[in-house]
């Protein structure tokens, strides 16, 4: 299929081809393959967010007033909510809540839900096709939205500029609740509902959490995942309250400073090359893995070896070195 | 390193050995290689359990419950705590509560936690591994818990005989807390705490939910993932009290029954079939993907490819098929 219209109409800014250009990439590898390949070129003027938070911490209101702010700051913004739990429904309808919460027309706001059904090659191969896609539109800002469960969010998060955690008072257990992967990489803890009491209990409980993790972390994390923990990035802490919008002037401010220190420190290079090295590695997989998926339910010689597992003559990892060999990868 | 004492230990049935085999398998893929390579020919008279549950439907005192039960029967049980959530801790402490709330000796019973830390080439891998073990060491029933959240507990699932899955009355979000993808997968629904008001709503939910699934799950599995529900088998439902073992009976009588089932409909051959593959397929993919990090970590072609993705001269999609080429795969 020839994709050069759809492309050119997104390079225009129509939001349709944006649509459908996403719905291709979501539901069709090859057609993933043909239009990040054509679009490539036009990418790397984003900025990227990761925000996460448990369920109950707010994150669509908080999403909603940061996107507001950076509206009317004349920015374009995309927000891409990623529900990898969510196979049935078709995603979360953080969309329209936040268009049925607000009056104003936000005209520059691009909102896509993604949810697990459907992604060939998995979630954070699509979400980053999708990114990409938001970036050619002309996103300033694009928003990742993920509920935090998991390795997939942390996968999804490595195409993430910034991280954010969102967590709020009084949910004891939602520091556990954000699986240690995501608490690793995250860059700016927000407190959200700043009113309630126990929010300065929460910051000492992260700070606290900090402090733990920091020797854990060198030693669990793979060495690309740590270059920019180990570049001296201190994450910082602030309590907001989403309704009122109070002290998101000061996060906004944060985020500029999380961005200032990427570029000035001279991170921003390393962190792209494992940005792409880490993509890559997940096309690979999934086109490796499709071609030994291929093989094994077909090959009569796979078969075989099938046969001789089942007998208790060869064991899977034998098995698997057959395989190996019958590739010619050894 | 030659483990042939160890195995030999293990295969008399000493404690010692099996604890000692599973740290191997667990830390050093060429270990587990090499162990299961010696044992696997000695496996295949175990029954896995698997056995999930949001967090408060507990899940401990079920398992504890269950054991005395089959520990009274003469069985040898072996119970596997899988926590993939908790990097840090170093895996949940259900053995330690199991061993201090009973009284009596379980001297049938070995407990073993597992959580993600160190587990290379996954999770799953190394879970199937240590049932392995289990099975040699001659046990009768192997419990498989996890703590029921996303994709990496399915993959564990797949080696489990029978999925029971724990809910509790009262607790509303409870089936939507159990992701998707296991709820296709369970055979048995366990209401726990049947004495709390709720019991017999929570079953009507259950069963509701049973009927909205069952047409998504056809579309949306793979075939080999499909050929146990398509074999006819309908997920049974009871309702159970951990404390006072009322219904135990019941539901005991529901394993065998599921067990029968998978014998006599001859389905337990293709899912051995289909287990071996899932298992091989999990062994290729971390060898594979090992491969592949080697050589984009240190390939100076990659290196030129790197260069020219973040020139944007090259997308990550054709990177990924350059490397395929590369490694002699198209």
């Amino acid at each position: 299929m020839d994709y050069s219209d759809l492309i050119q109409k997104l390079l225009n800014g129509n939001a349709r081809a944006v649509a459908r250009l996403i719905t291709l990439v979501e539901n069709d590898i090859v057609a993933a393959e043909n239009i990040i390949n054509a679009i490539y070129s036009h990418t790397g003027n984003a900025y990227i967010l990761g925000i996460t938070g448990s369920p109950g911490s707010g994150k669509s209101t908080f999403i909603s007033t940061l996107t507001k702010i950076y509206a009317k700051q004349g920015k374009k913004i995309g927000i891409i909510c990623v529900d990898p739990t969510s196979p049935l429904t078709g995603g979360a309808l953080l969309g329209d809540r936040i268009r049925m919460k607000d009056n104003f027309s936000l005209k520059n706001v691009f909102i896509r839900s993604m949810a697990n059904r459907g992604q060939l090659g998995g979630l954070a191969r699509a979400t980053e096709d999708v990114v990409k896609i938001l970036d050619v539109y002309g996103c300033d800002i694009i928003i990742v939205e993920t509920v935090g469960v998991g390795q997939s969010e942390v996968d999804i998060f490595k195409s993430a500029h910034s991280v954010v955690v969102l967590l709020v008072p009084g949910l004891g257990d939602d520091i556990q609740a954000i699986k240690a992967g995501i608490m690793e990489i995250t860059d700016i803890f927000v407190v959200n509902k700043m009113d309630l009491s126990g929010a300065d209990k929460k910051i000492a409980d992260i700070m606290q959490m900090l402090e733990l993790r920091m020797n854990y972390k060198y030693e669990s994390l793979k060495d690309e995942e740590n270059i920019l923990l180990k570049s001296n990035w201190t994450p910082e802490i602030v309590k907001i309250n989403s309704i009122t919008g109070e002290n998101f002037e000061k996060l906004t401010e944060l985020i500029d400073k999380h961005r200032d220190f990427l570029s000035k420190s001279g991170v921003m290079a390393d962190y792209q090359k494992n940005r792409i090295k880490s993509e890559t590695l997940q096309i690979l997989k999934h086109k490796i893995t499709k071609k030994v998926e291929g093989l094994i339910s077909s090959n009569p010689t796979i078969d075989e070896y099938l046969r001789l597992v089942m007998d208790k003559s060869l064991d899977p990892y034998s098995m698997a070195n057959l395989i190996i060999k019958l590739l010619g990868l050894e």
